[in-house]
């Protein structure tokens, strides 16, 4: 129906049995054919087009975290502490949407997920104590208080609103000039996906919506997002724009949104990157 | 198509912009028509089969969470150190998901996870250092680096693998006698909706499966999940159980499916509860 959202089709066995196996973990970083992904604090260093990979280091005082098996390698990344993400340059963008395979810039997501969260997390939140990697890089302990800590996942929803045939686009204060995308905002403990749909619509443009179905989803490495993509219907179309999150929003036509991603000169907006799954939403719905 | 799945339908304006406004929430917690949800640790106390609530202690050494507005009234809970979850009496369960007005349910299961999250994140995971509450009682903020911490919610993925008219279900160790649901298992870092589901179903039961297919989804506050309910098309229905998960997995017919749903004493295994989205899979599944 329609491409791969970005940072899907990682050709990864995450071998989770290896992870509660330690002599499992030893015997697959010992393997000759064992690489680490070779890294630039969190940008991806990159060999003849594909994402570059090292031996891997056998001493005993590099933290690694076991990534799984690709391309019949195991695959580790080392978890370097005090390296801190949620930066991004538009140049890494490039680099990993444009000249870099699908399945390794899916796989340098998931990779740089996990060393964020490690580098942002080296305490205990329940006592404060110093925590120790688990589980081959995919858990913390705490040694004082026995807690066990887990990568997060951040749900977002992300949605276009629909009403007479147009599609509710905004912008957000950060994004390039004359960009346009789909809303979105963060999951909260105690909703349903369809109930935070619903909210941030109208949060952020006050409209009423109904009629919320799921489209598709996406991993965000940046830090640790799972993008959920979905339309919904709006009851009507007068807006109250909350300003705090949205700089503009409006109702574009489709054939706004078609001169928009066919790179019309005179189109009304720049439409979201085409590696974001806003473009897939934007794009499905221009049909 | 099918009734809304248990905890949500809370009646709650989240007031996301008072959040941000501490005169606002002050003004609403000295609001004579503001309430505080009764608990005892994390159990509620119930009135008249509706949620019990209190008047809001007017004292600034009782931390609290501005849930937000519900029938009129401006609605907190306390943020009670030491309060630990992940515990749930069946009696918890009846008392919830019988006795209680759905919404009333949906609502305490905001301040359980909100709550919860609190006392298990006193401190920085950054840093170590004793954190603080901001934002009405939805994040944390650290005075010695600066961070902010956010409630998690964390993904999961439930669903049927369905093949040849016959539907996969599961039984975990801990489940009550009889009991089989749907497989279930946490998103990961840099995966989609669809990648764990189908990463589940393959370390969960051997399986492989295309065609996944988004169905409902469903806040849970033990302590607080994200419960995304899928069905998927096996290729094969041979199964190679990981027997570190599921004490047992079948195919079931749609007869033993509806045999099971509607309690008859012959039926090969008991459902899961109503109040959880695997009874809306499987009842959906068996049509
Ligand atoms: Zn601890
Ligand atoms: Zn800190």
């Amino acid at each position: 129906m329609f491409d791969a959202p970005g940072f899907t089709g990682a050709p990864l066995d995450r071998c989770d049995a290896a992870r509660h196996d330690p002599a499992l973990v030893a015997a697959m970083r010992a393997d000759p054919e064992a690489r680490l992904l070779a890294l630039d604090g969190l940008e991806p260093l990159v060999e003849d087009g594909r994402l570059g990979w090292l031996p891997v280091p056998q001493e005993d005082g590099v933290a690694l975290a076991l990534l799984g098996r690709s391309e019949g390698r195991p695959r580790f990344a080392a978890l370097t502490p005090g390296v801190s993400a949620y930066k991004r340059s538009p140049e890494l963008m490039a680099l990993l949407l444009d000249e870099l395979p699908a399945g390794d810039a899916a796989l340098y997501g998931v990779a740089r997920s996990l060393i964020d969260w490690h580098a942002r997390h080296g305490f205990c939140a329940q006592c404060g104590h110093a925590t120790e990697v688990l589980r081959a890089g995919w858990a913390r302990a705490c040694p004082a208080c026995g807690a066990q800590h887990f990568p997060r996942v951040d749900p977002v929803v992300i949605m276009i609103a629909e009403h007479d045939g147009r599609a509710l686009l905004g912008r957000q204060p950060g994004f390039p000039p004359g960009r346009y995308s789909a809303l979105a905002g963060f999951v909260e403990p105690g909703e349903s996906i369809e109930e935070a749909v619903a909210r941030e619509l109208n949060e952020e443009a006050g409209i009423t919506v109904e009629a919320i179905r799921y489209v598709a989803s996406q991993p965000w490495p940046f830090p640790a997002q799972l993008m959920i993509a979905c339309t919904a219907t709006a009851r009507d179309d007068a807006l109250r724009i909350d300003t705090h999150e949205l700089e503009d929003a409006f109702w574009a036509s489709r054939d706004e949104v078609r001169a928009a991603l066919a790179g019309a000169p005179d189109a009304r907006f720049q439409p979201p990157p085409a590696y974001a799954i806003a473009h897939l939403l934007v794009r499905r719905w221009a049909g």
